[in-house]
């Protein structure tokens, strides 16, 4: 990829389908209103990222957190599919893409300071990459940090590949 | 406050009950073993704060996103009464101290990576400055960025004095 292509010119932290490298980049397409009210709401942090809470929406468990910049907003709204930015690969980070445990979005909402999204979603399977349901598997309980959930798929089959916790 | 008094002496970050400033002291007590593990499993980030989620426990409604530092983990597992650090103020900052809207702590949980606690809560009233029940009121829903809650108490009543958002 040339980065002087006026056709990658830089205006938007996003991956480059060619290439699989963060870059910045035109949007292909305009925002559309409830997207674009969204990210100008966003309080983001000095690296342009915001922290997501991911809840199953029927049940009310609290499977995740994780971190989103604008790019992953946007797909995760334009797509419906719960994407993240991780921190630790530097790019974005479709949940479930190796593992197959997705999640689809059912809301999107927002805090009152702007610092926190609330992703209201339908996990299949586990969401931590330990296989459990949820990464909220330890708890300060009878004088001990205790593992209070156990596994309900097989780490090691379901990372067969590559995919880690952010 | 005098900050050579050995009785101050700097080891952690808490709030001086003499002059209600921001120092580091020495705990009171050594810290029990559920909240040393915990303390010790956190993953702080670069300042020493840790994100937390705060759950109804019962309903299962997320009511709000905050942070804790050492201080404030220690302070909500002993009192039961959950604390966080504010950073805009720059002090703990014990949830409903002046609204009278509290959170009493069920339980405490931590993820995976260590990087996300999750308090399970009984919130009295509302948990937002906005008064209303949840900070999560806005939500990108029928193209729009749209107000899904209504405030259930004056947030004028809540802080007649100064508590606001953290």
């Amino acid at each position: 990829m040339n980065e002087n292509d006026p056709a990658h010119e830089i205006t938007d932290r996003a991956l480059c389908q060619e290439c699989d490298v963060i870059l910045y980049r035109i949007p292909m397409t305009p925002d559309d209103p409830a997207t674009a009210a969204l990210l100008d709401a966003v309080a983001w942090t000095p690296t342009g990222l915001v922290a997501c809470v991911a809840q199953q929406h029927d049940t009310g468990e609290v499977l995740m957190v994780a971190w989103m910049d604008r790019a992953a907003i946007r797909e995760t709204l334009a797509t419906g599919r719960v994407c993240y930015f991780s921190r630790s690969r530097n790019r974005l980070w479709r949940k479930g893409e190796t593992s197959g445990q997705v999640q689809r979005l059912v809301e999107l909402r927002l805090d009152c300071d702007g610092d926190a999204l609330l992703a209201l979603v339908d996990q299949a399977g586990a969401a931590c990459h330990t296989g459990r349901r949820s990464c909220f598997y330890r708890a300060a309980r009878d004088g001990v940090l205790a593992v209070i959930a156990e596994p309900i798929a097989d780490p090691a089959e379901l990372y067969s590949r590559s995919e880690a916790a952010p």
